[in-house]
């Protein structure tokens, strides 16, 4: 994996760069559909394809539960089996090691819990979890980490971080005494934590930096705490972080906070939102998003966003949409997902452009009037 | 519409046609996937003319209670509506009065019934379910008919066949004296019923020859009766029914009936089999079919039909099918149904060709030997 800072911003921390996978290469400012258990909810990888997606995300502790490592290795890596042969970034698991499942004891060693699916015990440690994604065969891989909620202690948020950067350098010992398992290299970042406290966010950054990995997440964030908090942490990072590595913030977010973040250093992002939403049949406009499910649609023939030049909106009407959702048809689900996911990738590839083109900040000020003034359900 | 067959099998009833409708060919025999609701479950419209498909089915009934005939009718018809610019052939709606709806009240003037989804009361006349198939803009509508449920006493039977008799011959009538609201000219099929009963069955054939429709649906059967007691109405009707307008078998069925009926004289079909058995994971090959929601499948990474060539086939395995209805996934409902679809449309299509060559006997009882031979669940 190789990434270049192409443009930079002469107002503002955004840039715009181009990271090269054996997969293909991925424009940043880049947005990163959730194909959690490696499927996109409802598309297909060519659908994507067509809507200019560059990169997904998968989720190692979904994978690890079900089909499972031995399948996934038959299959020769979750790229041949789900048929998506462009980039692909998996989480840690991490997340929802502390999200979804029971029981859950941590000690140094790793993480001990109950699967969610058939109550097993299971156990995670940095070790193995790059084992893992070594057989999910990932272009971009995540060290196990702990997300603490917000807020929290200080205490508690320090010792975490730094079982964290602990973690992370066993990740990393283990990641250079593996090999890939497939025809293509991987990549391995850090993903820093320390909360919204400044002072711990700064120094399990730098300890990060210290050990030099391919790409940093910004993890803990987007857990609860107030969008500015977030910004503040992300003017902090943009400092400590080196500027030729890719910056990814985890699980982020809206359009509002995708936009504000660029502004403040950050390149990748992925987040459930767009397909989430989609399937309670909210859908992304210009103008804000609206609720195709509302009656106020079923007689409104226009596309979802007028003079918004995608599949969704050059095929098929907000009437008949409204329709598909009103009557439980599958397909209403997958229209809005797609157009989504349309949305999403159209964001960051036109905040890209205007940082090539020296006009982010007008751009993302004008976007943002017209999104929030227009926004409805 | 126009109608001509083109190859007579020499030593069976089957025949080849073309079937021309403003919205385009209908080569026959032709499978017609089933769009209740205007749209045929999971995929869209580009993807069945992937499929090559050349026709589909919506139900009057089910369109006009949801969305209705005032949207269906701002929208310019199904076909605007839905996106679909091939020829699109509607049922009355009858058969869904009795299997879906309550408190149905039947008298020579129509049906009054109870709505499914909000309990209104609703009525259905030869001359209103016509109306709303004009509003529909179907390329091919069907009449209003009683169909009795097998078995069912003869004096029922024969007082109902009548009824349905001077239903069609008001449904004609009504159907002359109105015209098409949208660019595309439309065609009203009669539909024969007598059930079993031969005398039954070929005298309402007889009668609705007289009133000379632009082809005949074979109605009543498939409700439970004996395969071999369907074929017997098929080959009477083959010699009631003029050669020279189409022949339509509603609601039927499996590859095995399917064949027998072409054998037996008939250019058209439609069943819900394709379609609703996939979203239960059952998917057909020529070598039967098969339930991918089995285990064993969990590591079969060959396609659902080794060398069956449609996009399913060339781009997912079993194994990662498997993997997405086991967790759920909506891509996996969608690519059975996209399979089976092309499964249907791949078996008329080569009993087509089949028909032209001469050596459609062969081929069947090959194909059947092979798929009978290969079921599994």
């Amino acid at each position: 994996m190789n990434f270049s800072v192409i443009h930079k911003d002469s107002r503002t921390a955004a840039r715009s760069g181009l990271l090269r996978t054996d997969h293909g290469e991925i424009p940043t400012p880049v947005f990163m559909p959730v194909g959690t258990k490696a499927s996109v909810k409802s598309v297909e990888p060519e659908e994507l394809t067509a809507q200019q997606t560059h990169i997904i995300l998968a989720n190692t502790y979904h994978l690890y539960l079900r089909p499972g490592n031995g399948i996934v290795g038959k299959a020769g890596g979750v790229h041949r089996f789900m048929n998506w042969h462009k980039p692909l970034l998996t989480d840690s698991g991490g997340y929802q090691v502390y999200s979804l499942s029971e029981l859950r004891t941590i000690d140094e060693e790793g993480v001990r819990f109950k699967s969610h699916i058939d109550g097993s015990m299971l156990y995670f440690t940095p070790e193995n979890v790059i084992d893992t994604q070594r057989i999910i065969g990932s272009d971009i891989m995540m060290p196990l980490d702990e997300c603490p909620p917000w807020p929290a202690e200080k205490t508690y948020v320090q010792e975490s971080g730094d079982m964290t950067v602990r973690w992370a350098e066993r990740a990393k010992k283990h990641f250079e005494s593996t090999q890939p398992h497939y025809n293509h290299s991987q990549a391995l970042f850090g993903i820093t934590q320390g909360g919204t406290y400044a002072d711990l966010r700064t120094q399990v950054s730098k300890e990060l930096v210290d050990l030099d990995f391919d790409g940093y997440s910004i993890g803990g964030l987007a857990v609860g705490e107030p969008a500015e908090e977030m910004y503040r942490i992300l003017e902090l990072s943009h400092t400590v972080l080196p500027e030729n590595k890719p910056r990814y913030l985890m699980g982020v977010g809206t359009p509002e906070n995708i936009l504000n973040a660029i502004e403040r250093g950050v390149d990748m992002f992925d987040c459930v939102i767009p397909t989430r939403e989609a399937r309670n049949g909210r859908v992304y406009t210009r103008n804000g998003h609206i609720n195709l499910r509302s009656a106020r649609f079923a007689e409104d023939f226009t596309p979802i966003d007028e003079g918004f030049d995608n599949h969704v909106c050059r095929n098929y009407s907000r009437a008949y949409i409204r329709h598909l959702l009103n009557v439980g048809e599958i397909l209403g689900l997958k229209l809005c997902t797609l157009h989504n996911i349309s949305f999403f990738m159209w964001l960051t590839r036109t905040a890209r452009e205007q940082i090539i083109r020296g006009s982010f900040r007008e751009w993302k000020d004008s976007f943002l009037q017209t999104f929030n003034a227009g926004k409805q359900s």
